[in-house]
């Protein structure tokens, strides 16, 4: 299944996509049960949900709705920075020996289709192509062959980040927690259409070009390490958000560095899940 | 008005002190108009509940419920590093030009008279308290001319930290959101309670001994500058807190160091705000 929030005439809901592309719509299909896919998934109820969308007709396209954030009002959204080896290499960083992780607070966060922001307070916005897990089974000191069975699914992530901001002092937050700057959709492919340990590729492409390419086999820290060790200090909850870091090529490293501005188109395109874009809007 | 959130026989509620130091519910207050004191806050309606509150009797005993974390589902817990001199200089950190900023999930809160949680992980676990400021009115670019009037109140907080965890990278969220660490209560006062900009004093003590005092004076960066900083970067929320930074005196850089363990009492008090207790608890 393809599962999304979206907002259609002011009103927030949440949903899947049917055969023909367009949205069944969760709140009838579920006969109001979950008024948001967070609850849904706190509800254990995905295979309910799927039982009931076989064979119904959808409700609406597409086209008359925005998508929202796949999760928009995540408990936590945690990012792992430096996770790619050439990231790594490009950001003069040494290795670590755990994940290095931050947060990103909701407010940050935006719609496939909407704008990512650039802010008045900086000209220096970077685009960062990742893969989010979402979590659908809680737990916590979760083991490292037991992780695949606490994912939900996946979906494309943009981590666009003020590096300016980022680097005011030792500890990231401002630079990652601008409003608008964490692009997180169209939605997201449930755990049975990827396979566990499936070798998933992640591209990221501003105005067309490809500046970031990877797949998640190059991941330093793996997706079951991260739910490991994150797991250890902090239990996790359905609706929880991991997203898993980004390769290298990102436009602060670059020469000339390439930063996103007004008008700009980036995309990030991971496997067969699907393909986030936004376009840059300044102020 | 001294608010705050509470359990009672399995259902979460909020409320206010009445004049003899039991709780008035506040559900009941308000018709069930609202669910939680964030939802109170967002719905802007202090005044109302003010005004409903004036002579009414209370409703239970403290005794008879268990406190929650002021506000137990705060949109986002911004949390203010290295803000007082001394805790600057005996962490060898070098001086910024904005103030250091890193989050916390609700997930890492615990209210007054709870066990703070000594991970199985370390044992390294230490204390520092701080004043929490409770946002009534949200924005975005606020002055700091304008920045009182966003907050709707004050509370104590213990930022309790695992200092090992915190130094895995350069990023100290996996030791800041240990689960059941942060502390926060027993209640907030309320703006009117505290004249804008008053200088409040701030203890900590562990096991009865005084190890850490300052007031507001000392703060690096004001209330006022925070808000400005954080605001300029996020859109804050009535229900957001930031946690405004410790003094120095902490644990982990005392000769010998002094670590929190099973058994302990720590206690975090604000000027006449109120008094945070809770003991630690192992595993």
């Amino acid at each position: 299944m393809k599962l999304l929030s979206f907002e259609r005439q002011g009103l927030a809901s949440w949903g899947l996509l049917a055969e023909d592309g367009r949205i069944i719509d969760g709140q009838p299909l579920t006969q109001g049960r979950y008024r948001s896919l967070r609850a849904a998934l706190q509800a254990q109820a995905l295979p309910d949900i799927a039982r009931a969308a076989r064979g119904r007709a959808a409700d609406v396209s597409l086209e008359d709705v925005q998508l929202l954030p796949v999760i928009p009002d995540p408990g936590k959204i945690l990012c792992v920075g430096l996770n790619y080896e050439d990231h790594r290499r490009e950001t003069n960083r040494e290795p670590t020996g755990e994940p290095t992780l931050f947060l990103r607070v909701a407010t940050s966060q935006v719609g496939h289709g909407l704008a990512i922001r650039c802010p008045a307070e900086s000209h220096k916005l970077d685009y960062e192509g990742e893969i989010a897990v979402v979590i659908g089974k809680g737990g916590r000191r979760i083991s490292q062959e037991d992780a695949y069975a606490h994912i939900a699914g996946y979906a494309p992530y943009n981590d666009a980040s003020v590096r300016d901001w980022q680097q005011h002092t030792s500890q990231w937050t401002p630079g990652k927690n601008f409003d608008a700057t964490g692009a997180f959709g169209p939605w997201m492919a449930t755990r049975d259409e990827v396979p566990d340990g499936a070798d998933l590729s992640l591209s990221t492409r501003l105005n067309g070009e490809v500046v970031q390419h990877a797949t998640t086999a190059q991941l330093i820290f793996s997706i079951p390490r991260l739910i490991q060790y994150i797991s250890r200090f902090a239990t996790l909850e359905p609706g929880d958000v991991i997203v898993t870091g980004t390769p290298g090529g990102v436009g602060f490293k670059r020469n000339p560095p390439l930063f996103m501005k007004d008008g700009d188109i980036v995309e990030v395109e991971v496997g067969s899940v699907g393909c986030l874009s936004n376009r840059v809007l300044a102020g």
